[in-house]
């Protein structure tokens, strides 16, 4: 059982994480919902004339002298430019949700540089974010689905959207999340699973007045919201005998839903779509392609200038084990690079960073450079669905500036590409950044309180992927811990640091190994089950015999999904010689004996990596443990209790993790461990 | 999904079934709620004086004379005698149920005659049921389990007793139930699931009134009604501060709740429990015993002649599956056998069949011998939990013949040691027969049409083990399809005993393999996985490795379970040379290598009989199909349909066991099928 405070947790923006801004006079220049809001943050501070006040905020349509500086570039599209002039600052967004965001921006720097133990120079800054999208997906239900909860792959209570099948009375809580997005430079939020049962269908018509409840508030944190619809839709709420994008009845039918939507929400983002998936209806039922079926939503929604997110996530997940030419982790690729060209202009594709689905470590997904002329988006999961469930602790971030880093066609980064028009021959302008949401009404918001970083990481590395995750990590727990004072928050930042900054590669090590990913319990995906996935229809399988593991996904004797790469990756990944050891079990069938580069046998490195991560919970309990002095100060009695509690399972399941996968590998390989370690 | 029709098949009581009894005149002697029954049964014939009547039903005070009889021996407890003479014929029950008892069995004898195509002759037959108990569980819920459904482990509809968290209003449905156990010869029904919820918990005190009118029905057709209870009770409805069975306001608590009980039902039969098992409540938690717990409610239930039911289905479901020296299967002996002889008199503990939890091949519980001055009952299970769930043909008979007929002493069948008394010995009276039921509100009542078998098979054991399968299939076809015509009738029976008689054994040839159990998926347990309980917690392992299988549970070298057999099945069992193969790998581990019996390795034992038992499926459908020309007269449409359906499916799921498994021990073992049969 969970302990539960009666208050919900303020996260990173504690009233103290805005203390430095709302201690003197300040002045918001200017009307709108955006910077209504940054007027309400500074109601602590006295109101006084522009061109005085210790803290304005503006945007961009304001004059130098009225905010009483000597000159003011022009802020970017999307940004802000920040003044900080004899302990003055003046934010001038530009628009009011830049200004916004920018006044958050300003309390980060604030709360970074006291960690440094520095102030803040004096210049001006100019500030726009790599990726000009930046969403958040929710995989909320409306009602409690029977086997998947309200939220799915949710791990922190119930929806902040919705109660008992309709949108929340009271909405309160979600100004505060849209408030901890908006710090974060989150610009658009999809409030419904992209799984859309017959309830959530009913959002794009009937309950268009709620779902305008939600704009409302987003609207006022400079977020448009996207709604995730099913493909099914004109046949089951327009009651049409058919759903084929290229019928005149189905395109009339979208575009009169889509007009009475944008009636409602002038704003409105657009939709959200999984067809031909898991289930989901699509186009393929009509013989047609997906970009038909994307085309078809996007003539609806491209008079409002609004935009389809069309998910690539399309496999067949009633795969026959016994069939082993099949191979799941080229099914995005097959399906989707031929149609490079063919999908309108508003419509945005969004790729899951690897080619499986989330898994602790899986290559990046080679759509991401296969369709030049395609407005793709990175897809990443906040939500720890494969990575511990926020039951165990595994900051996320290493990992996706890892894939952002990528030069996945030799030359671009992931990040680049998302964000578009990186050449002439990529002349495709940005798909963005995308990211399921890990937050529900849970008191800490996410479950584990340790998780709220990864939100916030993704948010950081949307807008600027160069940060580090230390850099990250260390925003985070400055502005979380804002109350602490500076021995506290030393103190803090260096124990989550001890606790956080190894915690995927951890989790990592005591799981599925060298990329092989999956063997975790099927349905829930929480805990071990090394041969859980082996004989489902799911596609996901390791190919364990008593000789060797792995899956050939080469050119030469394997799938062939190494083909799907640019150079130089086809050839690295190609090669025993060359494939990094992390991925080795992804693309090669190899014996246990099998000497990786790090110069232990794949046999060992299950027996040692699985050992060893178990050991290091040890530091990590540790360097919580040495907190116990601040608990009921810098740390509320509640989250310790709550971050103890995970902890404890945390051990409890990584040892079970550990035992099983080194019992299996010792059964079906007969090799001992080396080491001597016990072996059940 | 499933052809349902709209109306409910008849099973083996169409109006046809017993048409032999009323085409003449009909008299029933006396009045009680057995014989009202029986009189309605034969409201079909005209009424005559019982002198002269051709069919008169009577109890033992009748008088020859009076009957129209030269002579009339007394019936037997339990029994009745039948005369036949010159076409008429009178049956004459120890009381009414007797009686009604009697007139169902006339109709079987009458039935299984016409399909042999001979008349039944003259004489008195004098019968009685060799288990004076003959109990139905079910395992019904009131209200819709989050897991388990209305019917827990129930593969055939919702509840007859329950609807909506109460009892039914409409009890018609359970009025037709009940005729079918009456004529199968159950003397007891109990009503609720051994996993005694919170709502089912009040039973006992809240829903008396309702309680009554189900056992308003039951009486009615010759059976007491018995409730499940929770051993939490004092605490849960109480309110008491413990549950202790040395209590004395527990032990008021429950005298007075049982006195409540039969103030309403005073012919109640008494308290089914399932306590210290699976998470249900019980004595350990007060450091008492069994004995203790049980003769806690036998105390409050004797003044009444009330009868505890107790199950000895106790075991470690929290095991760590690391723990390789504790053994699930000596649970129940470890825990009971030590308290013989501490029972009170009426209490009557319950056994599995076998040691483990209904698997389709186990050897006898040692705990049936090895208690002789306690009433033990052996418990089956009809509900085909492990055996195919109702959808695949699984007849359980031969199986359940060959428990009982098991001289688990080495002089007494497991039959005998249930009825009791069977010597100075083994002075104890008898436990009885009970079995967990298949029925549910399905139009079939089992789901799979041809599991109505294994009900009707259940009752006419439990009255005479020595009946053949294929005879106890004869009388069941003959009175399920007595509308047939003679040559129809033939041929159904035909194609019946093709699909039937070795339906259990093929279901076991392409399931687990030689004893060794489980291998189902976790939770639902339907389908293969070979591995989904090896790491569990619940005691299900079979430690299969690359070398090879099985459980040793020798005292030798294993778990000592074998011990607990009485000469010479612990000899038997505990040597490799004389270990039948069918039981050989829950005795013992060996090598793939191993050569069984039959000559075969154990390796190409599992490649051939998955691969040989999925190949008679053609037969089985082929016999079926047979028929095909009969539906719509012999055989409803809607039965077909749903045969037919069954098949299909039992086909899919079957060659899904014959190629996991046979792709999973070729990869452990490395070994080939010396047949060259496709390994995936």
């Amino acid at each position: 059982m969970s302990s539960t405070p009666s208050r919900v947790h303020p996260a990173w923006l504690p009233p103290e994480a805005l203390a430095p801004l709302t201690s003197g006079t300040a002045a918001v220049v200017g009307d709108g919902p955006c910077l209504d809001t940054a007027r309400r943050e500074l109601a602590g501070a006295r109101p006084a004339p522009a061109r005085e006040a210790d803290v304005v905020v503006a945007t961009g349509d304001a004059c130098a002298d009225d905010l009483g500086l000597a000159e003011l570039p022009a802020p970017p599209p999307r940004g802000a430019v920040t003044v900080r002039t004899g302990g003055r600052l003046v934010v001038v967004g530009h628009d009011g949700a830049a200004a916004l965001r920018g006044l958050y921006a300003a309390a980060r720097t604030a709360a970074r540089a006291r960690l440094a133990g520095r102030s803040t120079p004096d210049g001006v800054s100019i500030d726009a974010p790599e990726q000009p999208r930046r969403m958040l997906d929710h995989w909320d239900n409306m009602e409690v689905h029977p086997v998947m909860g309200q939220v799915e792959r949710g791990y922190a209570g119930g929806s902040l959207f919705f109660e008992a099948g309709r949108v929340r009375d009271d909405l309160a809580r979600v100004h505060e999340y849209a408030r901890l997005l908006a710090s974060i430079g989150i610009d658009a939020v999809a409030v419904n699973n992209v799984n859309v049962h017959e309830r959530e269908a009913h959002l794009l018509t009937d309950d268009l007045a709620d779902v305008a409840r939600l704009a409302d508030v987003f609207r006022a944190y400079g977020m448009v919201t996207y709604l995730s619809v099913s493909f099914g839709s004109p046949r089951l709420l327009g009651h049409l005998a058919t759903n084929d994008p290229l019928d005149e009845d189905v395109r009339a039918w979208w575009r009169q839903a889509t007009d009475r939507v944008y009636a409602t929400i002038p704003d409105f983002g657009g939709y959200v779509v999984k067809a031909d998936s898991e289930g989901q209806p699509g186009p393929f039922a009509y013989g047609r392609t997906h970009a038909d079926g994307a085309n078809l939503l996007a003539e609806a929604l491209r008079p409002h200038g609004g935009t389809v997110v069309w998910r690539a996530f399309v496999y067949d997940h009633r795969q026959d084990w016994r069939d082993r030419s099949t191979d799941r982790a080229r099914a995005a690729h097959d399906h989707f690079a031929p149609l490079d060209g063919r999908f309108a202009e508003n419509v945005v594709l969004q790729v899951k960073h690897g080619p499986m689905d989330f898994q602790v470590r899986e290559p990046v997904s080679p759509v991401i450079a296969a369709m030049p002329r395609t407005r793709v988006a990175v897809e990443l999961q906040v939500t720890q669905e494969y990575t511990g469930q926020q039951r165990h602790v595994a900051y996320l971030a290493p990992a996706w500036r890892e894939y952002l880093g990528f030069r996945l066609d030799g030359e671009h980064t992931v990040a680049q590409l998302a964000a578009g028009e990186t050449s002439p021959d990529r002349p495709q302008p940005a798909g963005g950044l995308a990211a399921v949401s890990n937050v529900g009404t849970d008191a800490f918001w996410t479950g584990h309180p340790l998780a709220q970083a990864n939100l916030y990481a993704f948010g950081r590395l949307a807008w600027d992927s160069s940060l580090t995750a230390e850099e990250i990590l260390d925003e985070w727990v400055a502005l979380t811990f804002a109350g602490a004072d500076d021995a506290a928050l030393t103190r803090i930042a260096a124990a989550l640091h001890a606790m956080m900054d190894d915690s995927l590669a951890r989790y990592e090590a005591y799981t599925a190994p060298l990329g092989i990913g999956f063997m975790v319990t099927p349905g829930v995906h929480y805990g071990p089950s090394v041969e859980g996935y082996e004989y489902s229809p799911w596609g996901t399988y390791h190919f364990a015999d008593r000789d060797g593991i792995g899956v050939d996904r080469t050119v030469a004797t394997g799938t062939g999904y190494t083909g799907q790469y640019p150079s130089p990756w086809r050839e690295t990944y190609e090669s025993l010689e060359t494939c990094p050891d992390e991925l080795l079990l992804f693309f090669h069938h190899v014996p246990y004996t099998h000497v990786l580069h790090s110069g232990s046998t794949v046999v060992q490195h299950v027996y040692d990596s699985r050992a060893d991560a178990v050991e290091q919970l040890d530091d990590v309990e540790g360097a919580w443990a040495s907190l116990a002095d601040l608990v009921g100060t810098a740390v509320p009695e509640a989250y310790d209790a709550r971050v103890r509690e995970r902890l404890a399972e945390q051990r409890r399941s990584a040892v079970e993790w550990r035992d099983q996968l080194r019992t299996y590998f010792h059964r079906a390989s007969g090799i001992p461990d080396a080491t001597g370690r016990a072996i059940y």
